[in-house]
């Protein structure tokens, strides 16, 4: 598909760089920006790009925040020695959600991926091992228990592998979510219900799941 | 969903206004340009700025270009006393890719639709009455023919209907394309032969087409 605009041609392969959307979709979304007002447009993309540069990630937890450390984290209500480890912030969203929850959680952003090249150390893993040690905190607190918060899927489950591995080396308690949870799916997708059922039934952390 | 990031929140509020964009795809989106590069998002977000800041539409037919005049308006070999109406520009590639069509185009940006407010006046109408009338040419081209090439939706019909009244009122041949296409799709979904037949068989327009 040549077109007879580079400036379009441009701004069609960018939108096309997004994941789940393909080169006719790409088209129909600059057409749909093409037909608005000059300065809506203006501040789509200036959303865009202030997001990237300015977005801030929690010092504690890594979770995307305004501040340096997230409302989560500041909160004196929620139980320091609990921490729920998730992939993204759509995880906390959901969790929160759910009501169910008063302890911190720690987000990796993203999950340990051999296809995608994503590894340990891609992950904000050596954050979570600091909290565990208690080393960074300025007032350093004991963790009690590290609840694996993981989607069932193949990544999930060799990330939680891994990090149950670490933990217990450091005499943590490490527990996983129930599996209420169907099994295949991302964790944000799932029903509050199911979501709140597997966090009331979560337990000791097991090898070999069966799926 | 309240989020912890208002630069966040805005920056999904912006990508749900996409057309087919919902909230949570928005999220997947944000958070997919949040592990870019920052200079990668950047461009990203330029591109978009550029096309709808600088973008120009061609002077005689009103598609998309860079120049004044688009590539198709100033091809010597191209007949200019046949025009076809079309909705966008997916529209024209479609088309040029069957091969098998010589004349010129004219982008009428969008189709006539009640139900979203666009009427007749909101499209590029009025510069096509003045082609056919041949009054804004340097060079004035008495039309023979105006081919209507639009979808075969109820929005695509009403155009159709509409600029064959006002066409045929300035004594020029309007024709439509051959119903071979598949009744209730776009223009620029159809198969290269099925569009390209559709080219070959076209007819004088008909009032009350059977669906």
């Amino acid at each position: 598909m040549s077109l007879s605009s580079t400036l379009l041609e441009t701004a069609v392969d960018q939108l096309a760089t997004l994941p789940g959307i393909g080169r006719r979709t790409a088209m129909r979304l600059a057409l749909d920006l093409l037909r608005r007002d000059q300065h809506e447009v203006a501040r789509f993309s200036e959303a865009i790009r202030r997001m990237r540069d300015e977005v801030r990630f929690c010092e504690v937890c890594c979770n995307i925040s305004d501040e340096p450390r997230c409302a989560i984290c500041r909160d004196p209500n929620r139980d320091e020695a609990l921490i729920c480890v998730v992939e993204d912030i759509r995880d906390v969203i959901a969790i929160e959600n759910t009501r169910q929850y008063k302890g911190r959680y720690h987000v990796l952003g993203g999950v340990i991926s051999p296809m995608d090249g994503i590894g340990p150390d891609d992950l904000n893993t050596r954050q979570l091992m600091e909290r565990v040690h208690g080393g960074t905190a300025p007032h350093p607190t004991q963790v009690r228990e590290v609840i694996l918060a993981l989607g069932t899927t193949l990544e999930g489950d060799t990330t939680g592998f891994y990090l149950n591995r670490k933990l217990s080396e450091q005499g943590v308690m490490v527990t996983m979510l129930a599996r209420g949870l169907s099994v295949g799916g991302e964790l944000s997708t799932a029903d509050e219900l199911t979501l709140g059922r597997s966090i009331a039934d979560r337990k000791p952390y097991e090898q070999g799941v069966k799926r």
